[in-house]
């Protein structure tokens, strides 16, 4: 069972957005043992649009288009689909309703013509009703594929894939079995990993394939099974992951999607320990990663972004003597911040940061990419200088990671 | 000019991450004037590389592949390249020396034979020396098209595009010139914009192209014009968005590539004003965002995320009284927050978020979706009530831009 992904816009192609879009619909896919073989972002033009579908059209069993059915004059998708269809536009009227509604009921906005045109499909298209926008999904079929128009905007498409394809797909089409399996490892590089496992990679069964997807401060191993079996698959799996566990057990944090913020999420929630932070370099990307995932209420406790010096005083109560004698990057530091906001969120564990994330120097000496960490823990305080290199993005990067592996370690000790 | 990006990667095929690479190549390439017509992703497989050099070959006349460079061994491509262009792997001595000292020097850790093949290129590549990592990006010339092979490392893809491949594509090739402009408007829907500037639309000359990019609170339309001449290219666009102006001028807040947080930032630290932030249900994205622009150290003193309830209380000195009488999402708690940061930063702006994300109700009885929105300026303080809907990750964006909107206005006022 294959699918291609395409994703119509002008904006992608040069650069302006990112398309997180097909990546989504790929994980979605995954997950029902449908196997994505290619992604392509092309331009809103009619005639690339028709060479795209035409190209996939019995190579894969499934095309999925996203993108160009907005209510503007840029937006082209729906008549190409009629153009390469044969068919003519018609109003559905149970859309045409919905559109009205939302845009007169909830929006409290007068309604438009561009706006009931949204409410136009091509005749024979099955349509997947959008509740929570006012562009519908299409489905059409022709000659053994399936072709879907879904809109470009993200939680619209979400929508649709969750509540109306994944559904769709799962009744029309007996798929075979994809397990996945990743392994989240922190602190050791992609190339000492692989001397260490590579006997064991030597030895994998045929059907299970690894991948290594290293990124700044962390390596995740993908075991990927494709079979008949379910059971079968998930048991030499779970095999393979054990005797990984043996050889490298020291440096994996958790498996799975799961981010390291959700790992340390769940840790503190079993525990019933609380956290807070105290942010200088990394400017509240912590704060902002760990409340992401819902349910951080019931461990977060919130955060101090001390981002300048003067802050750092006179919020968290940073010794100015400290900051003199050591500089605000500092070990020294660090651990005022962590131990401040500790105790000012009664919070059981704190992370803090202060660093130079470059480019230029701020008001410290340090070199650009060096960041203190320090993790305060109910009873005892850590800190520790790195040099994350640069650019700034990068420094960030590896800091928020950094900071999570230690913070998890800590929880783990106690 | 023409090109075309390919990613390769099985982790991108099954959704587990996101390809940003294509998307900053995409850019680079826009803004020297070469054009890209197709961006796809395709897996670690050797067949399936062959097939999409070849399919590209001729039709673009540069063909990016990032990905599939790594020291491990699901890591295909330059075995590929070798097999496509008819040649060997030979050791890049210069590439080996900056590997060895990398490895050694720099990581502190023994070198492994994997590391040194990175070392090892096609022996009639030109070599785009990698400073900031080990694997060498490869150019290699066929048939009229340039084809490029790039580390899919994005700090690594970065640099070699902008020190390296940048300049020799700006030597070798004669490129027309494309000139973008973008209005960044707030506030208003798609669709209602269209039905204003209609008109104007259709008399657009035809060279330049008009798009909409929508997206949680915030529309920006692109300009794009197409010619050999730069001056009346630009001429040309620049009247066409004086005509905007007059049209819609009520909404427009800034243009091209900025983002609502450069702005802001631009206007601060023109006026040498100050800006702290006390965020509830957006959980430090605002300053997260704020403190992502480099500079942002000479407007920004910092934030509190005051994610607990009890945290307002303890942290910002918010009254119990109010958070009993008006609940912990409310216009009182919004303005509380405002004005304990602006004092305790010593801040001239301040922005305070407190509402309810989602999924669940929190600590307040107040709508998924509900967010306050106060913004504290030198002389006087307005709050704002906004029911963002769902999902989570929706209310956050738009709460995040609203925010970030309402600032920028009470700052111009001033």
């Amino acid at each position: 069972m294959k699918a291609s992904i395409v994703t119509i816009g002008d904006e992608i192609l040069i650069g302006q957005i990112v398309d997180t879009n097909s990546s989504f619909i790929a994980k979605a896919l995954d997950k029902i043992g449908i196997e994505t073989v290619e992604m392509v972002s092309i331009s809103d033009d009619k005639e690339h649009i028709l060479a795209t579908l035409k190209k996939y059209q019995n190579k894969t069993d499934v095309v999925i288009v996203t993108g160009g059915l907005g209510p503007t004059k840029d937006d082209v998708t729906k008549k190409t689909f009629c153009e390469y269809f044969h068919d003519d536009l018609v109003v559905d009227e149970q859309v045409l309703v919905h559109v009205t509604e939302l845009i007169e009921g909830i929006y409290k906005r007068p309604i438009t013509q561009i706006n009931k045109d949204q409410a136009l499909v091509p005749s024979r298209a099955k349509v997947l009703f959008n509740k929570v926008g006012t562009a519908p999904g299409m489905l059409m079929e022709e000659g053994g594929t399936v072709f879907v128009s879904l809109p470009g905007v993200p939680y619209e498409m979400k929508y649709l894939i969750e509540k109306e394809l994944v559904p769709f797909l799962v009744k029309k089409f007996k798929r075979p079995y994809i397990v996945h399996k990743t392994v989240l490892t922190y602190g050791r590089g992609e190339s000492l990993i692989a001397e260490q496992i590579e006997e064991w990679e030597n030895s994998l069964p045929e059907f299970i394939k690894l991948a290594y997807l290293p990124s700044p401060g962390r390596v995740r191993l993908r075991l990927t099974a494709r079979g008949l079996d379910e059971a079968l698959l998930n048991e030499a799996v779970a095999r393979e992951v054990e005797k990984l566990n043996v050889l490298i057990g020291d440096i994996i944090v958790g498996y799975d999607e799961e981010a390291i913020e959700v790992v340390v999420g769940r840790l503190l929630s079993d525990k019933k320990m609380t956290l807070a932070t105290a942010e200088s370099c990394t400017g509240g990307a912590i704060a902002h990663l760990i409340t992401a995932v819902s349910g951080a209420s019931n461990y977060f406790k919130g955060s101090v972004v001390s981002y300048a010096t003067q802050a750092k005083i006179d919020v968290l109560g940073v010794s100015e003597e400290s900051i003199t004698k050591h500089s605000v990057v500092s070990t020294e530091v660090a651990e005022q911040m962590a131990r401040a906001v500790q105790a000012k969120f009664k919070a059981d564990y704190a992370i803090a940061t202060t660093g130079n994330a470059g480019p230029s120097k701020g008001d410290a000496d340090a070199e650009v990419g060096t960041v203190f960490i320090a993790i305060a823990t109910p009873d005892h305080i850590i800190v520790e200088e790195f040099n994350f290199g640069q650019p700034r993005e990068k420094v960030i990067d590896r800091a928020v990671n950094k900071a999570l592996e230690k913070l998890y370690k800590e929880i783990l000790k106690n």
